[in-house]
């Protein structure tokens, strides 16, 4: 199973907390985390999960995997720049957006073009997203949606 | 200067009439029309430029020119399918969106992301968005927004 | 008809005359020139190209139109850095190969493996690539080979 | 350390052996192993990483994680067909080609255009490729030349 978290590359300590949780869940249960590898929400999640033991992959938009956060483990130096977020979602069984900008907007909108289930937790609000209010909820829903493609 | 007109590949006649004009004034004023290529919105607005004697590019997502719609002059076979869309609204000094669906959403972000002017006819109610009411309103937004930049 | 020409991003002034005039017969040929965009080969093509009159694309690497060789005028922004060579050679009827050092290779090597007809003026040695010794003939044969697909 | 293993999707079992060798070493130095996901010397490699118990990462080029070969426990999937192999040389400290066609000759010019070391066995002969004869050289010249970066 591989669950993508999307958001800004820079967030407030109440996202940041919710994000890390959320990434904490994902390794829990034994699937990879994928990310766009900088900061903020991507880094925040995948700080959980690689506390959690497990595999935590950056889809980097530069040049240099020294651009990805330290809780990379695999990072995948794409020198796309914003292209590279179709590869986050399209790569996902599931995504999960928490709060975001533009950027996340994209990829939320390249997710519901691509019919792959979005979990949003205080983001976009556009039809086709599963709102949740919880990092539990968020995981629980992902893994559900996912099992059912 | 170059017109980026965005919006979904199938669409009703309202909307084709809406996008043909579109492309009409953006030929008439010697811009050169950049769409996706393929058919709907996209078709509507090459018809339009070419009929009015502009150029108009096609940034295809597949592999084939033969995809193309037949008012493309210029077809730009990507291979890339939907991570083309940044190539759209990056070669672009104005974004024109025409109602559109989910790939339409993920080009207004990236537009937005950019930091280019997106001009908006009946289409996402996004922040950033200049929303307009008619083809001559929206070439015009986009010509003095691009100008500005 | 549309014609890539490939080759370095500074060349010296007998391989940029060679290119110049590849670029006047493509154009004199009523097809379009599509190449990276940057200078040396690149330039030059366009150069020929554009006082014959004729279009001349430009696929280029970075962010910013700004980038373009003075002589394209329809300039394709991708971000996407060499990723967008593929587009150069996918884009094509046929592709010639003036010089060149890497990046060249690379763009002959995609050519071929998408099944495109390569000539190449002074390059690479690779087998599949038709070794030719003047604009005339590249060009001529350029034609020839694409009209066969 | 991120190694990648190119080379072309099917081969005789001669390659076959060289390749799952050359994944196995890489594995056991506790390195990170890229290939484009496919078959061929993508899965031999891949094959003998796995069973070393490492991590194995395919950069696929299609729409689907299923295109993956059975070895691959992090398939990335990006639809970006052949524009993919950038991805794939972009990401590693170090490239090994063994044998292959064009596809193989695209990253190996466009790993030697970044500037990455290029060890190759029984490949295209291109300046710049480190020589080597068997899947030990291989890996050590590997490890290496990434050091010195």
């Amino acid at each position: 199973m591989i669950i993508s978290v999307i958001g800004a590359g820079t967030c407030d300590k109440e996202i940041y907390n919710i994000a890390e949780e959320v990434g904490r869940l994902i390794a829990q249960k034994s699937a990879t985390l994928i990310t766009g590898g900088l900061g903020g929400v991507m880094e925040a999640a995948s700080k959980g999960a690689k506390a959690a033991g497990g595999d935590t992959v950056g889809i980097l938009p530069g040049f240099s995997k020294e651009e990805a956060n330290p809780f990379i483990n695999i990072p995948i130096t794409t020198g796309l720049s914003h292209a590279r977020n179709i590869i986050v979602v399209r790569s996902a069984d599931a995504v999960i957006a928490i709060a975001g900008e533009h950027g996340t907007l994209s990829e939320i909108a390249l997710a519901l073009k691509l019919g792959k289930p979005v979990i949003g937790i205080r983001t976009w609000n556009i039809d086709g997203v599963v709102k949740v209010n919880s990092p539990e909820e968020a995981v629980q829903k992902a893994f559900n949606l996912a099992n059912k493609l």
